[in-house]
């Protein structure tokens, strides 16, 4: 790879200067609220103030916080310097429907920059009617980055109508469609979904593809090539050992490691301390 | 928080230059003419001359008034310096209807920087089918923001078909889904509407909560974390006492300040210079 | 109001240097050709030549002739110093529906200060559907002409289906929020139709509002506040009495003056030039 | 007329420096490739190689060659400065309906300045639904004409349903509306189609006038005023007397010249240069 | 022609600085991971990553390898300087419907000049819906490339609903028409499909031509004219000695090579570098 000195700096800051410190991440996203509503914050209503995100991504070690500029505007000085900024630059909320999904920019990559973040993140709506628009924005996006020496970590979300007529954003054919996508788009860093079993309305070969959990996994691993893995927690689970496992899972299958937001942020501060000390003690045995 | 030195400075001036000058905000706001047209004035037509407004805002001590481009250009040299401006930077006609509502652009943060304004207006319809188009709207807006050191208040107005489907735009789902964007997207102070009781169409959980109106006018608050609330003070009650009465709820549930348009320059001047006056009575006890 | 050098330098000229000289505003329009396509031309062959409108705005001494950059650019060196030159920069044809109707620019304020012209025209479909491209367009001008110091006139007509519904473009209400959006957007003179007695449709207090039509009149003049009213001659009406009383009556309820196109160019050179010596008498009791 | 200076220079080459030298203007057009297809070519395959038309050009002292930026690259160095260039800057093929017809850029002012060109050639379609769009596209394209001193042709053809609903694109009414819209937006040359007489569902008053063909064709000439008029050729004619009898008429009825394409290149070489010089005789009869 | 001196140097590389060194050119593309989702790699494995094309590009000697810009970024810098470049600037999914197609550009020139690449490579839907979108972005490409002097490799696909309805993408009228928008948008190489037999629904004269496949090919050849031709080799062919003969074939009508992919990267190593070395015998006898 040929990656800018800007890049290689700060993607060894994601990667070696902080969180687990040996090539693999951990990251804390809080892009709920906008793209959810504060709905997602009612479990555990301690969660509703952004310094609890930022105290944990703290107090746990993560290899950064991933949030919008609102929320780095606004609480990121009790922190900075101690945990690394992914800055997200578009988003929506998830009030009118998804049928012709995009994701409008809402901050710069010179954002990014003037507030110390170590990358930027963009969220892609692949496959959605509108992707014209979304691969525009994303061409400024990614070119902006060039220029700043700026990792780009690409939430790389099958979406649309014609997505669901295919199986779903959640099928391997979407999630692998999605991990290639971010290749070939120039992405570092991409965030996906686990893939699931869904195949049936799937575009051949994949609707008549049987492979199970690790296999699925591991394709879109490898369909992302040289672009770096993360895999989503997405929704809370309540039992411990079920996300350990899941963490494990995902770093057996060459991921590169893991954003977990509700997984952690929805449970009590010092269980979710210990929850991602456990998680360290797994992707320490991951070295990249 | 770690704002620059001009909006420290125009903040400080809104806060504690002028109206309860204790780190409240007392606005006129004064787009009515726009967004509703002229029909706002006939019940008491004196107010159709923004004249009045501004003579208001000056004998009455708000912190500031709240106008578009055209009004400060006409009217506002016969008071400049005696009352601070928050330039309204965008607006509508309610002619159209609303269910895929956007308000455009008609002025700049750099109009407002050459009118020596302390902040500027911009309205967000949350949820509108449009929301992509406001969002990048609002990106300009707040780096401009940003440059010129100018504070941002976001009028957060949920709106469109797909809120009117889960709940409309008073429940406390989209009043707090509301307060949430502001917050994430870098509103430095946001107004926003007391939430009603309507639940029945909302998503969950908001569907089931069974919340007083103290209750959920705190939780607005508190959704919008560091972002100062103004709570709006709607169509005109009569009752000067109810008004106070909604004030001092407001000021208890954690707001910064209240948006009075319509209830105070709907009343025959002296009304509301006086009723102006017990506001801040009101407001001197809520001290920031 | 606290207009700039440049824009006070023009309006000077508008009100002062030429037509009556007496603060009251004589503009002969000739945009008719594109908005409504040779048609208006037919009933007197020898205005389908633009220098017929010219020379007549040079004889009968009005304050400005409005018209667009091809006119302006093709004609206007026969005439030029000896007629003011208000240039319309948007325009369209009625050939499409006006469900939806919008005015794109095709000229600019710079090409205006190219030309020498001392205001520029601006048509803003207030209602329309597409009414946020018109403000974003709109907002463009509007600090062009602060920049250079020019005089805005809008054309500020409602249209599209929603007026429609609402008791069509010639009502009250339509022309009242006409006159306000001019005030509120920053134009520096209006161009209104008299109001009609239309109501049943209106939205309320519009719909049992029961007013002659010199209160009317005078009500949208108040409504435009600052901004200069000019009120349309409309289709041509062969009696000049009935022209002569229409000029009286719009004087008598606080316009600024009138802009009379086919109700002059549409009539015999020498008629229409005697015409508007009568014309001149009448606002030569109306200064300003 | 206050045209610039480089205006003026690349207009007396077109009407005085080459073609009939005596201010009439003998165009032959080739966009035909990219607007019908190579469907145009198939009656006389050797014009499918644009060399074919550089040379009947040159051959045939055309004043200009009119056709866009691929062909004017890769051909027009065999023959440059032998024959003038207009370069068509836009265009689209006839594979979409024409319901709502546009003609998107495809080169700009400045590659013709580059290439050498006297003039460019812009498509407008008077009337379409997308209109306001080629509006604004035609400003830039014509100031930057202003500010490069280069000669605008306007292709000005009526299209899209509304037309179509109103008597189509060929009747008076749509060739007459298109002659004002290109004088009033600025065009300095016009190329029209020779108006029908259809006329039934025109509008008023044009469905009930009964005129000659002589009396249409000049009346269009009169609706554009200054700007000169090409009239087309269209569709192949084998009667080379009947070719030359349209020219004549034209000439007759006040065009500036004509422009015609296949009426030309579908010829055999030596019959369309004889045919070209006979088009020379007649104009020899039509200075200006 | 009158090419710029960077597009010559670069050309020259193309045609006879790499591949068959004679002035013809074979070309193995890398976009299909984008276009079509991971999908096409399922037949051969080892292609999914894209180390594997690039070493066949260069052990094969193709002239050109041509993708995106996330896989030059992160594959190219280990084959620098060995394999020359075509970056592919735009693309698309192929989740959504086709029928109106459109492929926004999601890199730059400026990218391909920072890249060293040796042409960029575009899509152009002819003949859909939005193909005013398209011819508008190709502008500023195509600008771009003579600014650079960058050849313009032009992906001309017919594609759309109108498409569909008159004979279907692969016809010989959607390849004759899409030969020609190359040639007069300005390309300088075009990629097309081998017309099919196709004709029934085709418009006049493609209905009723009964051409063999030798004389389509060389017409929609002959209809490129200066802008050379290379063919697409399509699907995989497992018949090593068909693909032979296609190439001859598209040699023998005058291309100037072809665009092979997936015919060589569905192949193993071994037998794709001895398959591309008969290519080249093949193409030896082709010099231009």
């Amino acid at each position: 790879m040929s990656l800018s000195h800007g890049k290689r700096t700060r993607l060894w800051r994601l990667l070696y200067g902080s969180g687990p410190r040996n090539g693999s991440l951990l990251v804390l996203p809080l892009d709920q609220g906008l793209e959810h509503g504060p709905t997602d914050f009612f479990p555990h209503p301690p969660a509703l103030d952004p310094s609890y995100q930022f105290r944990l991504a703290e107090a746990g070690g993560f290899s950064a916080i991933a949030l919008g500029i609102g929320l780095a505007e606004k609480y990121m000085a009790d922190h900075c310097g101690r945990v690394p900024l992914i800055l997200k630059l578009n988003g929506k909320t998830n009030i009118p429907s998804d049928a012709d999904a995009t994701s409008p920019l809402f901050a710069s990559v010179e954002d990014a920059v003037r507030l110390g973040a170590d990358a930027v993140g963009y969220t892609m709506y692949v496959g959605s009617p509108r992707q014209h628009d979304e691969f525009r924005q994303f061409e400024k996006v990614r070119q902006d980055c060039e220029r700043y020496g700026m990792p780009l970590v690409l939430w790389s979300y099958p979406r649309g109508a014609a997505i669901d007529a295919k199986g779903g954003k959640g099928s391997l054919y979407a999630q692998d469609y999605a991990a290639r996508v971010a290749l070939e788009l120039g992405a570092d860093i991409v965030k996906l979904h686990e893939p699931d079993a869904e195949r049936a309305s799937a575009p051949k070969p994949y609707n008549t593809l049987d492979e199970d959990a690790a296999t699925r996994s591991s394709r879109v691993v490898r369909s992302a090539g040289r672009t770096m893995v993360l895999f989503s927690g997405g929704e809370k689970d309540d039992d411990d050992d079920a996300v350990l496992r899941k963490v494990e899972f995902y770093m057996e299958q060459g991921a590169t490691g893991v954003m977990f937001g509700r997984n952690m942020w929805l449970r009590p501060f010092d269980q979710a301390v210990a929850l991602t000390r456990a998680v360290h003690d797994i992707m320490a045995r991951y070295p990249r």
